[in-house]
């Protein structure tokens, strides 16, 4: 039987974080596909398309792994997908009850598929793509917070959004 | 002495976890009304009379219960209403602190009402009117999670939204 | 019908966080039992009739409360004692879940019998027994901490634990 | 390549909530290995040979799967197991920190074995073993909580303790 | 070496509890630095302007301390006023995941910086800027959560607020 | 004024995370005491006199800090040293609500001393000197976790308890 596993988010954009569960996570399991969540309701700051070149560029390394996006219930894209398995990174206390409630939601839609949680490398506990933004918008450093790829594409994106202002 | 007591809510909509903690405090007082907040703040799904209907519905098995709906702080409608109690739902660890302060500020303010803490059925506590909508917004089946007639509201709801676009 | 709530605790000595609780309960209620718990695990510093009777002495003030002390499991006694409640104080994110696996065992063993969280006054959520015996113990002022009757326990106590070294 | 997992834990007894995380690893691993923890700091009301049979006992339906007991560090099992992946159960935030802890000093003893958690079905989310001993102790009922042969284990085991008294 | 600390808010409107954390790091370093958030993101009641002339009101009576506001990334300025301490109020678990994000993020960016944390007064550690706001909009009274000086700002300002309705 | 700073705690013993608070509370304050507590409760591995040696071995590169132990209420000790702050390590949300408890119950009984909570590296968040114990007790790899120093106390230790039973 090969062992499929979704890692779902917004990857707004993708951060070391991030990628240090993907490698976790590949190492478990025969497939990994990262799902990038079409949420209409956030604002991102880089489309679907700006947010899936990024994570290829820097998921290049791994094999058996695919970058995807979808829209409306997770549990019904991982259904479709053949996958038994929905990846979370678990961080910190605050995450912890809104990922449980989540997990215990999809079980209840589907309950062929179940939660894993994974813990990322200490250094990247309390690291989000939201401080990352934070920092690239006022031009601070971004060493060891993204790949390469990500912090080039973050400075140029705040170079365009000062210019259009 | 008769034992009013009051369980405020957005209840966008009401969920079964918001019932089992209305039969609960009907249990233990004598008289429960459910206040809906009109809060102009939050950008509510349902109207309030939607929302009033839907309880109203819902909770129609339990006697010496009134579904109201009140502007302004809790505490003075609380007041003017009678009630010495005011009842609150505790589902996990997040909830805590914010219904801490809610509790001490509307103590501060007026000091003859206390907060009462309730606890649902565990199947109910990880539930809450905002997962419930993303999963009726998505098509997903709602069983178990709220009344029958909420059910129906929220399916009708997003087909006229839809719709609307 | 009369309501009664039994009020639990070890109470090795009852403190003023306690008798807030306790003031609490008794404008909700009809009557409330405070039930001291005759654990064998815990090693109490005071013996369940000395902390009887500090309890009854710090709440002489309380009509249609009662003290009692139990053995074996809390719901049998709340059972047996006609009660429909069980009162608990909530200070702080550290009690919650312990507090909540009791609530819910206790509903499942018995479930006529429900929990009510009281939420002490803020001058007392950091205070509690084990505190207060450790400033005693090394002859700090408990001012504000314990009532009159408890202070002069306690300094007795470690008078004559001193000596017996 | 075959994906061997270890489920550590004291195990004093078994509870539904461990057999709910069993059957989970089960379905995502090709063998679950349930590794009895012989902590000589802890007082366990059951031997390790006693643990084990109920254990095996409640398990018989899970294939590919193994019961064993270890001394010293975990890791150091884990590894001459050949497994690479270690099972926790996580239910509440009070576990979280404590579970955090260990694996990453487990990662830093070994970083070729990985930690996953998974969660149990929301029924057994505030089951221990400890609460279990407790109720059993005083002649409570135990549906639900544990498998039937625990339960009987369990009511012998405080039938024979009374006794020595 | 003169120990300069800045104590960064949005400080909208400034609280007891803010001044609280003021006295007690004045008591510490050599010189406070009250820096005001200039951030675009949120919506705030009061203009920097306007908060500016409240601290400096309510602050008076405290020697060695400035009141400034900064644009962009807290450390940079932090290390352009010269100081080598961040103070950061806690009060509640809440805050805290929150507030170590960000300690270490800072500390990542400029390392010679570090977050001292103090704890303001039991009785302000459930206060807040938002839930003075959400009091003082509906006319409930603000005894001891504000100075006068801001009691009278908001009430003004709700007055203007409503009239331009 | 010369700034002096108490840094309470058990030591036992000494970890690499406990040192790193002390070079931040080190570059605060003029002067640094790590205090030792004599505490007669916990059951310690290393005597008082081995863990004041392994720490003055430990720090020997600071300037301006002593090793010092003490007896009885930690506040009555740092008035006593002429100190106004207490350091306190601050790593996870389960230290929380105990740190603020004793800070609370320390201004209580002293008012003029103030307690500062300090952050420890993130790659030292998840040390303590029970884990490390622990580790030790089986043998396991100590590096990075604690000073040599400690490092080889620690296998001494152990290898003479071993050889005692």
């Amino acid at each position: 039987m090969r062992r499929i596993a979704v890692y779902p988010g917004t990857f707004d954009p993708i951060t070391n974080g991030h990628i240090d569960i993907i490698e976790r996570g590949h190492q478990i399991f025969d497939e990994v596909i990262v799902a990038i969540a079409k949420s209409s309701d956030k604002n991102p700051l880089f489309s679907v398309d700006e947010r899936m070149k990024m994570i290829n560029a820097a998921t290049k390394k791994f094999k058996n792994l695919r970058v995807e996006s979808f829209e409306g219930l997770l549990i019904s894209y991982v259904r479709n997908a053949g996958a038994k398995v929905i990846i979370r990174g678990l961080r910190a206390v605050s995450d912890f009850e809104y990922e449980f409630q989540m997990a215990i939601t999809n079980r209840k839609l589907y309950e062929d598929v179940d939660t894993v949680f994974l813990m990322s490398t200490v250094k990247y506990s309390y690291l989000s793509s939201s401080i990352v933004k934070e920092v690239a918008q006022y031009g601070g450093k971004m060493d060891g917070m993204v790949p390469t790829v990500v912090s080039k594409c973050l400075k140029a994106k705040y170079r365009t959004l000062k210019k259009g202002l």
